[in-house]
């Protein structure tokens, strides 16, 4: 940011900044946002929480897969989970907003459409995602050293990763019942980029036609979602910079399952991008503000 | 080579060739060794082909999924699958042998055990794949151009990829029937490696032990699979530059599925190294001469 | 750019182009815009030549180190070389814009200040630059594949690139006389980026405090070239895909030399973002418009 | 290491090491090895010494680069400085090995022919050297994480960097007279290798055949240094998991200067195929014993 912006950080003290701003943006380590938020500071300011504290409805659920007690279940049913081209409508009226995981973005976006068209078996899919090294954050870890995440790839969190019940919440709320996937997340050797390939049954035979339709009919007013053309599969490159999430799907007769996939930047439609996003509903801004750099290639 | 092998590219005539040498390795394009091959040069020399012609033990299905006219079918039955650790003794005996594809070779391995020991449903199996870049070979084409792969991941072949009859093919010997599954290879931005994660659903409730004790049935005396420790995702760099392939497992009570991964060199254990243990195998030598190269790490 | 821009590129037929545009950016291979190009063109539209064609004017020079038959030499002496930290006001009258090299882009940048100042003697420069991949073109290649490129590095074109006569005209009104110079280019593993580093002898003893001056006479109202703070070494991740060029330098009081230092996007300032800038100045626009898109990190 | 070596690791407790074994090799924090080795160790055992406390003989010159006290200073005179190609007869009676840092030896492989034969002036040499992250170590720093490294090239140690004394001495060695030069590293995105540009003023014209006979006298008869054919540059991946040091040349007429360009595998030639290499040597072992890897491709 050097000669971009003069701005130096401030201390963190929530309480002075909620009289002085409309909006904060906390990303900050499980549990600490729901340790400082409270109705006083909610009355006073609009808060997007990047963290995972409010995503999640039932607290039982978040205490297990995070291993935390949460600070303040109170204001979890208030929360909205911000994923705008699901809940746009409560994003506006929301006070705390739960920015979504960049996991659970790329991949809800990438089913969502069948499981609402109830195209899909819900309780077969599998969802395999790659995802860039940023993911991990910026801490000086060993796993995270160069030379340990380059001409490497690797699988983690298998069958246990925190991402899985925050997916399968919102996959419940498209199916109108619980739904329980797998969910497997790999280190690929890129600084940013999540790519999702999510295999599962179909509830019928469906033609090509059927199933773009049904894609269409969410994603068609969506400006930030980009359902690709027949068999082109999409790329973490042409979405790198920007806030698109560009899906698409190929039929298997063979088998009878269909391929579902996404790709987003994990760090703006993943994560930044979609905090101002909900911000500028939050405001009543226009939903592009800000967010119209196109994808950098190469 | 510069200074390390004298030798000159020959001429490729396989008819003189099979005078002169014991072994030839044919690294040719789909349907070219096929329609070079006879009875005539079987009699007279071993063949070790590393393209698809002679894997696939029905000639329809070949067809099918190369769009060629099989050159030879008449010898596609007495050749054997060269994959060592399930057709060792047919691979000393044989003339010509099938050297396995990488993507085949690292699935199979994955999976194998649990198929043989009837404890996933083949057809639930859906086997994801990552590969470095090498595997699709040193033809100028830009989809394989630096800037296109770096920083980028992205599916290709999605249900039509051609290895995944073979992998079919090799499942059903394991599971005594026709076994049909999902198979998605991804390019990754890195030169050498083959990551495969593959998900299936129990038949039963297993404990960690008992699908421990599958693996090792099959794989204790092999030296160049391993088996890894409990809860150690394969990594592709651990087998970096070597024959090794490793192979681990978790299971999830939540999906009553099981996730098993896998990981080779494409260029070793998916192509050349194989291709020489083979060839070891053919000639009664030490199935591990020149082989013993150790990963390269970093 | 899928749904992001409907246009189709069109025949790129130059003089019906000249009637319905007010600037055409060429970039095109050596030799073909001063092919195309003609005092009836340029009495209709503005052009910015992304090629070689107008940045050297001694033709002959041009025509040994690019081994062609100039087309135009008679719009040589018109044709402005848009670097505009150099030739501002130069541009903003011109028809013809040979927009600069990457390389001399960065080279320039790096080291005019004390070239003008007379602190180090040109004669002694030597530049050692480091460039992406992106510089070789979206050609498909064999030296450009993924491959070949990754986990690489190399020299290429030693003591014979093309742009070493651009940066040695350019330092030589620098200088006030003509300078000879070393330049090597070297391919790294990168997309995007131009680092330079450079050597020279200082002309006398000096103090950081004149070399900064030096500096900042030439820069301190130049918003796109940043002189970093002492000690810090530029890095082309702070520049990537922007119109930024950072610069700084450090003294060697034990071999009487400086290492002065550079970076650029080569595709931003080193292409197609200096193009935009030099547009903006030949049509009275804010400098930076089009341009303030921020580096993006990681 | 799993299932390759079964042996743990062993408390580093040198004056017992030196009873149970013939050689050791220390890897250790500078002035670490110097602390612990004296006589009594030394006429027990040979130590081969990865660090830095043995290679320089001035040991003011050491005290102020590496900011250390030498502990050992009585026993830097009978240290070998282990590069086999200049001192083979002397490593192989040593008893204690200096074994030489990576950018030492390619840079001193690469420039030393011309050095020792009088064609370029020493004090004019300008080493410009591009490392992969490997030469970083393992230790979890930021400035080492994935995100930092990839798509990122920038020098670092500038004017400063604790190798150029090390190449200094043995350049004066070669040149019969105290040389300084100047020495730039730069961190690139790759894991492994080592590649040097250097560039020197010619003391006479020259042609090409020549000089090419000044690096023949020197290498000719050396396995692990290979003389590349007239015009092609080393590439640090043709020597990536082995043990050679490829070395170039090109004459510039222009500016009567050569450029010098040299690549090794930095953990190879680097510093452990080199330390094996000299133990070879002090055992009377063939030179190759171990180091027979031949390049990883790619």
């Amino acid at each position: 940011m050097f000669k971009l912006v003069d701005d130096n950080c401030m201390d963190d003290n929530m309480k002075e900044l909620a009289e002085q701003v409309d909006v904060i943006f906390t990303a900050t380590p499980q549990g600490l946002c729901s340790s400082l938020v409270d109705e006083d500071i909610l009355s006073k300011v609009k808060i997007i929480d990047l963290s995972a504290d409010f995503r999640i409805k039932d607290v039982a659920v978040y205490e297990q897969w995070y291993k935390l007690t949460h600070k303040a279940p109170g204001l979890i049913e208030e929360a909205v989970y911000g994923l705008p081209e699901i809940n746009r409508e409560k994003v506006r009226e929301a006070r705390l907003i739960a920015n979504p995981g960049c996991f659970p973005t790329c991949s809800f976006l990438s089913v969502y459409p069948l499981v609402k068209a109830g195209l899909i078996q819900p309780d077969t899919l599998i969802i395999d995602a790659k995802s860039g090294t940023s993911g991990a954050g910026r801490g000086a870890k060993v796993d995270s050293l160069y030379c340990e995440v380059n001409e490497n790839i690797k699988a983690y969190g298998v069958a246990s990763h925190r991402h899985t019940p925050e997916i399968e919440e919102q996959l419940g709320y498209a199916a109108g019942r619980p739904v329980t996937i797998s969910f497997t997340p790999h280190l690929v050797p890129m600084n940013r980029g999540i790519l999702v390939t999510a295999y599962a049954s179909l509830t019928r035979e469906v033609t090509y036609e059927e199933v773009k339709a049904a894609y269409d009919v969410c994603y068609e007013n969506e400006y930030f979602v980009r359902v690709l053309e027949r068999d082109v599969a999409p790329q973490t490159r042409w979405v790198e910079g920007s806030n698109f999430a560009d899906v698409n799907f190929k039929i298997d007769p063979r088998t009878r399952r269909i391929v579902m996939m996404g790709a987003i930047d994990n760090m703006v439609k993943g994560a930044a991008g979609q905090a101002v996003q909900n911000m500028n509903l939050l405001f009543g801004l226009p939903e592009q503000t800000g967010l119209r750099q196109i994808p950098m290639f190469p």
